[in-house]
Parts: structure tokens; sequence; C-alpha cells
């Protein structure tokens, strides 16, 4: 009877020390919460970012300004044991001083909103000019062929659907034109494209990005349009033959050295589990860079401002890494990824934040089943984080720079906030703080830092 | 065993019935989302409610040219079989011309930005000006008493708390100083109050609101100032006595007849049970009441254009309601209630959305438990709805305008957006549909319109 007694009251003990455990938990994820709505400084390193320092791409001053200030801003913090600089090679696109797309109609000329895409070359000595072919994807130039495309400039014009309700599953759709499209219509002898910015709105911005020369193609200039641009010269197509003038100078120049940044908090119990948390420093040359992908650094960064205001000591390794060179060329995570390996290391988790500065509404999460399924069911039984702060987390994708981790077998989680609006400033020059709420920011760092926290106390 | 298996048969039947059914269920969703982000109308409708015709307080023109213009588009609709106003008697406020708000500083003058209360009396001849004394609470007042309060003017200065995930929440906790402020502080012989916009942002906004005289007390002056302004008289008062100038001249005019809008589409097997949409269609006299509550107007709106749009046949009736006197009296729900009372009608189900035109949450329900549970396991059973859209369903509070109904024992619903941004532009001039995102506004009106569908094919 004793024994049965003590039995019964070990296991009440035992739940009871649970519960307390899960109630300290739940205060502390409040704790982290209302540190970040109320005292971040998430939002002042995002204006930094985006309004002094200002766009950031690959290898530019701007980037190099972009390392050492956020690398200085993260050593500034008393629970960061190591930060340092990882070198990467990085290329070097320069944009140029002209961009100048002037459309005919009835013989009258109208400028165009244009902007060259990221790699393309430029039109050489002067303008180039020649009549516009409209498509609505890759397929059709096939169908074209060379007869109806040598010496025409191709204009791309498939929208990006509105029907999704994931607008990033509606870029996916519609981005193919803007990376392949140069490289494709160069083989049918076509001497430009211009491409319809990728975004559901209606407006003047042209919208810059990404765009690849395959290889053994004649690099032919490639330049964004805005939507509304796109539109208006479908529209004159209908009923005439319509000449376009296109003029650019970017300049491809030899790679060059950047940096990742990185800083480090040694774990107390098992320090050779690391969870590592980051965006990408670079960004577009136009805009900010503010919600691409500033929002991402600073969400990174305030993880750990957080977690040393709040005085925690992380039983694993923590490191909040700044990516060079997401988007044109991913230089940063491969060379992460690869000295990792080299040394070994084991990431238990990685988390990117690459989805903009809006609300949360949870996360993804790339993994082998065996991984992923227990650490789902062992946050949703502890109901005291994703539940109550109306977060989901499911299988799906996780972020480019931390995709290469992928052979450490560890979690690679994307943060995913509300993306309804992203594509209404993604590439552009309206990529600015200004267009940041920042409690929406905030939000997202606190939801951030509150799964860093729970992966470091259960482990997986 | 013909027997067991004609059973058999006939289970299998019945069940790949079920699933063809849910099939179609999720198919005619999913029918339903294309068309509302493809092809709704509510963003036309609300650009002309909030420019074109502007604020809509209840009793001006401007309410009553919105009744008629979105009866008007109602009746266009061919679903609809009835559409008809609904009078009710609302209080007519009006603002005035002069709202001026002057504070010396070192004897220097400085202009705040200041809106009138609603309902609140004006300063009569010529401004008042007397001493500032600013407070955090109406608590406070109690422990100043007369000798300190008598002559002066208030200055409620608690700021709402941005702690909280739900700014709704916070709202409630902040609101009182407004709608009580003048009344409490006038007790105590204060002649006039101002009074902290009520939002977490610091900015130069004012945000209107109403206020409410309890029986008995000498009405004060009572005036909106912004963040920004008061935090700077705040500042100042630290170390010198500060005075302040009032001038205001609303007046209270006598009741006059306005009206709630309805349309109809009569239920095909069960008309007797109603299923409500609604927001309210009066909104204060600045800006254009465009997030509050023309959004939750035009939601209600597109659920009948985009039934319509799809030949669907409702089993039960459906009615839109845009209610009139939300923001100052509740004339129009009250009414609206009341009536249905006395008609015997049944409320099978009331929607309100009344929390702007941001990206949708999910619902919250009021109801006796033995509704509500059901239904909720019901609607979570069907795995067609709430998860594939990232929607949540708990028990919660639903809309002013639909609570009367509450006798009636159906489900009393209120859609839930994300509301981030909502007091960034509550009550202020800046409720304009620049500030809607359209994709945003039509999520919402198909996620309602996607629960109007189900409740009426299911019933509770």
């Amino acid at each position: 009877m004793k024994r049965i007694l003590f039995t019964i009251i070990t296991i009440l003990n035992v739940q009871a020390y649970i519960v307390a455990q899960e109630d300290q938990q739940a205060f502390f994820i409040k704790d982290i919460y209302n540190h970040t709505l109320q005292h971040a400084v998430c939002d002042n390193w995002l204006s930094y970012l985006s309004n002094d320092i200002g766009g950031r791409l690959s290898g530019s001053e701007n980037a190099a300004i972009a390392v050492d200030y956020t690398l200085g801003e993260l050593a500034k913090l008393e629970i960061v044991d190591t930060t340092w600089k990882q070198a990467c090679m990085v290329p070097r696109w320069v944009r140029g001083d002209r961009e100048e797309v002037i459309v005919y109609h009835n013989n009258e000329p109208h400028k165009v909103n244009a902007l060259s895409l990221g790699n393309s070359v430029g039109t050489g000595n002067g303008p180039l000019t020649a009549e516009i072919i409209e498509v609505y994807g890759i397929d059709t130039l096939e169908t074209l062929g060379t007869d109806h495309l040598k010496g025409k400039i191709v204009l791309f014009n498939r929208p990006m659907s509105n029907k999704h309700i994931n607008t990033g599953y509606a870029y996916g759709e519609a981005v193919d034109q803007r990376v392949h499209g140069a490289s494709q219509a160069s083989k049918y002898g076509a001497i430009a494209v211009l491409v319809r910015s990728v975004t559901t709105q209606l407006d003047d911005l042209p919208h810059t990005g990404v765009q690849i020369y395959a290889d053994g193609v004649v690099p032919i200039p490639a330049l964004a349009v805005s939507t509304n641009d796109a539109e208006k010269i479908s529209g004159w197509l209908q009923s005439e033959t319509v000449r376009v003038s296109i003029e650019n100078n970017p300049q491809i120049l030899p790679q060059v050295e950047s940096h990742n940044v990185i800083a480090e908090i040694r774990g107390s119990e098992f320090p050779d589990e690391i969870i590592l948390v980051g965006g990408h420093l670079d960004s577009w040359d136009v805009g900010g860079g503010a919600h691409d992908d500033g929002a991402g650094c600073v969400h990174s960064m305030q993880v750990i401002e957080t977690l040393n205001a709040l005085g925690y000591k992380p039983k694993r390794t923590i490191r909040c890494v700044l990516f060079m060179n997401e988007e044109n060329g991913l230089g940063g995570g491969l060379e992460y990824a690869r000295i990792s390996d080299q040394k070994g290391e084991y990431h238990l988790a990685a988390i990117e934040s690459d989805s903009g500065g809006f609300t949360p509404r949870g996360f993804t999460c790339t993994a082998e089943a065996e991984v992923f399924k227990p650490f789902l069911s062992k946050l949703q039984e502890f109901d005291l984080f994703l539940d109550p702060y109306d977060l989901y987390l499911k299988a799906g994708g996780a972020g480019a720079d931390i995709n290469p981790l992928k052979s450490q077998k560890g979690l690679l989680i994307g943060f995913k906030p509300d993306n309804q609006r992203y594509f209404d400033f993604h590439h552009t020059s309206a990529d600015v703080y200004e267009n940041v709420n920042v409690r929406e920011l905030r939000l997202g760092a606190a939801a951030i830092t509150s799964l860093v926290y729970l992966i470091d106390q259960y482990g997986l």
C-alpha cells in the first residue's frame, strides 16, 4: 500500500513537474512577446539598413557597409560569445545609369518604366530598336520559331495569377519568364526581351530580379516593365505593329569577395547541436531591401537581442547568420554549408525568414519524416505556442540559404508571414522601411524567437 | 450473406456519396475563391463608398446617399428576390467647422491636431482656456478630486498597450478614457477634456469615436489629440504648468430617420432559416470609413454577388444587411432585431464583418454551447474549409449589430481579419480606400461566402 501510494505520489509529482515546466515555458514565451512587442530594436535596425544604407546588391559598397554594421550591432549584445565574417565569393553586377525603354504607338514615343534584370547585358553602343512580339510564355517561342522572332524584341506578358491564395505559389508559376525568358528568346534570334513585372498589382512599378543566361546562348538585354505598361503595349499590339527602342548599360564585373555575418551563443549543455536563425543581407539595388530581406535579417538579430534582454542561457548553440548573395548566386548559403559540413557540424534546426516583415502565419518545415513528425507532435502536444498564437507548423519549403544544410538531416524551417502584400513591393523601389508595419515586423521576431526557445528547450 | 453484402455495398455507397458530396463542396469553395479573387466587385463598391461618397455619419446626407447607392447595387443582382430599406431612428451629431486646440509651452502657442469626439458639446462663445492636468485613467480623477480638477482641462493620456497580440483587446483596455472621460471629469468640475488617440502608433493623426455623457453630469467638450501631441504635452508638463485653449462647435440635433439596407435571397428548402451576413454602413465623418466599416459592407454585398455569379440556389434564406448607426447609437441593429423578433423570425446564423478589410484569420462565434460545439466539430470534420484556408473558428465575440439577435439562439459569428494595422486607421482621416489592400479585402469576402455556403448546405 505504502509502495502504491509512493508510486501515485511520484506520478503526481512528475505530472506536476511537467505542468510546472510547461507553465514556465508558456510564461517565457509570453515574456518573449512582451519584450519584442514593447522594446524590440529590430525596427531601428531595419530603418538603418533600408534608409541609411539602402539597396545592398552583392559585391556593392552598400553590401559591405551592411556587413560591418550588422556585425557591429550583434557584437554589442552581451549574450553573444563570438561574431565573425565568413568570406564568400559573389558576382558583381552593376546596373549602370541608363535604362530607357521608348515604345512607339502611332509613331509617337512613349517612355516606359523599366529596370534591367539582374545579370542582364547592356545594349552596347546606342539603343536597340525593333518590333515587339508579345508572348504569354516560353512555350510560345517554339511555336513562333526563328521566322517570327529573329531580330525582334519579345515581350513576355503572362500575368502572375491573382487566383491563388498563396502568392508565393503564383510567383513560382510566373517567374520562369523573368529567369529564363531572355535566354530562350535569344535561341530564336530575338535581340532583347521585356518582361512583365511579377506581381498581381496593376501599377507603374517595374520589379527587377535575377535572370540567367543558359550556357552557349548569345546574351541579350532583359528588362522588366511595369504591369500597367505591359498591358498598355499589349493593347496597342491588338491593332498595330509596335516598335520599341531600348537602351541600358549594366556591367558584369569579375566576382568579388563578400561575407556572411555570423553571431554565436555557445550552448551550455549541448554545444554541438546548432540552432540557426537567419535571413539574407544582400538585396536588389533598387529600394531599400526592407521586406526582402532586411526584415529577415532583423528578425534574426532580434532573436538574439530578446534572449539577451531576458537573460536566457541556451542549452544549445544558437547562431544568427545573415547570408550574402541569396538574390543572384547563393554564394553565401553554399559557402556556409560547405564549411559547416567540412567541420562536421550538426544543425539541429535552421530557420530562415525570407518572406517579408508581415504578420506571422506560421512555419513550414522540410525534414526527413522521422525528424519532422515527432517534432510536430511534440510542439502540438504542448499547448503553449502554436494554437494560442494562431500559428501553424506544416511540411513545406524552408529557405534558399539554408537548403544546402539538408545533408545534416536537421529541421529546415521557413518562417511564413502573411504573403498577400509581399509582391506589391518585391524587388522594387517601393521595398522600403516605410512599407513595413512595425507591429507586424516585431510579431515575426517574437514568433521566431519562441520557436528557437522551444527547440532549445526540447531538442527534437 | 446476400444481405450482409447488400449492407456493405450500401455502406460503401453512402460513404462514396459523402465523399463525392464533400468533393463537390470543396470544389464549390474553390470556385468561390477563384471568382472572388479574380472578378470581385467589392473593391469598386468600397472605392465608391469611401472616395465618392466619403464619411457616412448617421443622419448625414452622405449616409442617406450610401443607403440608396448600396440598395441600388444589391437590387441589380439577379439572385436577389427582395431589397428594402428598414427605417430606424438615429442621433444627429454634426462636427462643426472649428476644432482648435492651442497649447502654450514657454508661453508660445503650439497648434495641436484635434478632433471633437462624437456627441461632444462645443465650447460655446469663444475658446475655453485653462491649465492642463494629465491623468492616466479615470481612477486618478477620484484621487485628485475637485480641489485639483475644478476649472481645469484634463488630458487623458494612458497609452493603448502595444504588448497585446490582439489589438482589439488592447483597444478595449484603453477606450474607457475616450467613452467616459469627459463625463467623469465633469463630475469633479473639469471644463473640458483632451483624450490621447486610441492607437499603438505614435503619429500626428487624431482618432475620433463616440463619447457618452452620463445622466445628470454637465456636458463638457471632449476632443481627441494625436499620440505625438499627447506625448509632447506630457513632456512639457514635467517641468512647467501648461495652459491650453480649446474651441470647437459641434451640434447635437434632434434624432432623424435613417435606414438599414436589406437584400434577401429566399431559401428554396428552408426559407424560415435565415443566414444573415452584414456590416455597418455608417462611419465616422472623417476619412472614408473604408476599413470601418465600408469593408464589412462590401464583404457582405460580395457574398451575394459571388453566389449570383456562380448561379447558386440557396436552400436557406440569405440576407445581406447593412446596418445603420453602429458608431454612435446602434439604432439600426436594435431595430432590425426588434422587428425580426416581432415577426417570429429565426436567424440560424448571423455573420458580421466589422474589423476591417485585412487578410482573414478566421471567425469567432457566440452561441449556446449546444449549438456551437456540434457546428464547430461538423466544420472541422469536413476537411475542406478551415484548415486548407488557414482559418480558425473559435468561441468569441460576434458583432455589435447582430448581438441583439441573441434571443433567437442561432449562431452569432464575427469575421476576424488580421488586426495589426486596424488601429492605425480607425476613426481617422486615413481610413480611406487607398489604405485597403484589394487582395486582402477580396480574401475576406471569399472566406465569409464560403462559411455562408457551408451553413446553407449543412444547417447546424
